[in-house]
């Protein structure tokens, strides 16, 4: 069983929002099992990456993937991370640099500004995509 | 009033989604009003975009923009198309390349595969997204 840590700022509170994160965790229920660190602002962000082993770090200036690349990637770090990964959302005013430097690997989801909300299904849904590349089904194509 | 008509396959049936949309869509209510031209399958979505006067073609092949050149985009469009803007969400295999030909614009929301459902929902907010920017909100930052 995977475990999977995604550190953000900010509530799940819209009722949307849960009802589609927890449809994708449904869906992983079986591989992974999700802790989602929500906090206050960007210095308990911080405070909370830097305790981390190792994150993936969600980031506008970061690489930007297709699906079959990050499914990859994300196999080879839970590898080497035995099993465990964190992923962290930066704040609105961008990535502190701190983070950076200690990033396994840099994420750029689009070149688009997407709201933390919007960035947490996405990832889910990404994170539930790679999963299904990687034992061939048909969900991607 | 802005009319935006968004044509793609396949029904917005989760809950989860459709009380997305209609946040952005209650946000936008004062100035946008939406059409969804929701269809069966390809074949229909050629036909009903190749009836569309002019359209923007959602497309892995096409152009990534940030948001605010996306909001500078849609606002110059916005005044050449006479208000009224349709948007074509390509199907699972890919974009028909007849669509290609004809679309006044070719974006690309990420280099990553997105559902149906997601890029209905990244649209969305990037519509109201653009607007809040050409406004000057603090929505963006």
């Amino acid at each position: 069983m995977f475990k999977l840590t995604i550190i953000t700022i900010g509530k799940n509170k819209e009722k949307w929002l849960q009802e589609a994160l927890f449809e994708y965790e449904k869906r992983l229920k079986n591989q992974a099992v999700f802790h989602w660190v929500l906090l206050k602002d960007e210095k308990s962000l911080i405070k909370q990456a830097l305790k981390e082993k190792s994150f993936i770090l969600l980031d506008l200036e970061g690489k930007e993937l297709d699906s079959p690349a990050l499914a990859e990637k994300l196999e080879k770090l839970l590898e080497t991370e035995k099993s465990q990964l964190s992923f962290v959302i930066g704040g609105d005013t961008g990535v502190p640099e701190v983070l950076r430097e200690k990033a396994l690997m840099r994420l750029r989801l689009s070149k688009l500004t997407f709201t933390h909300q919007i960035c947490r299904l996405i990832l889910l849904e990404q994170i539930y995509r790679s999963f299904e590349i990687l034992r061939g089904s048909g969900y991607h194509k």
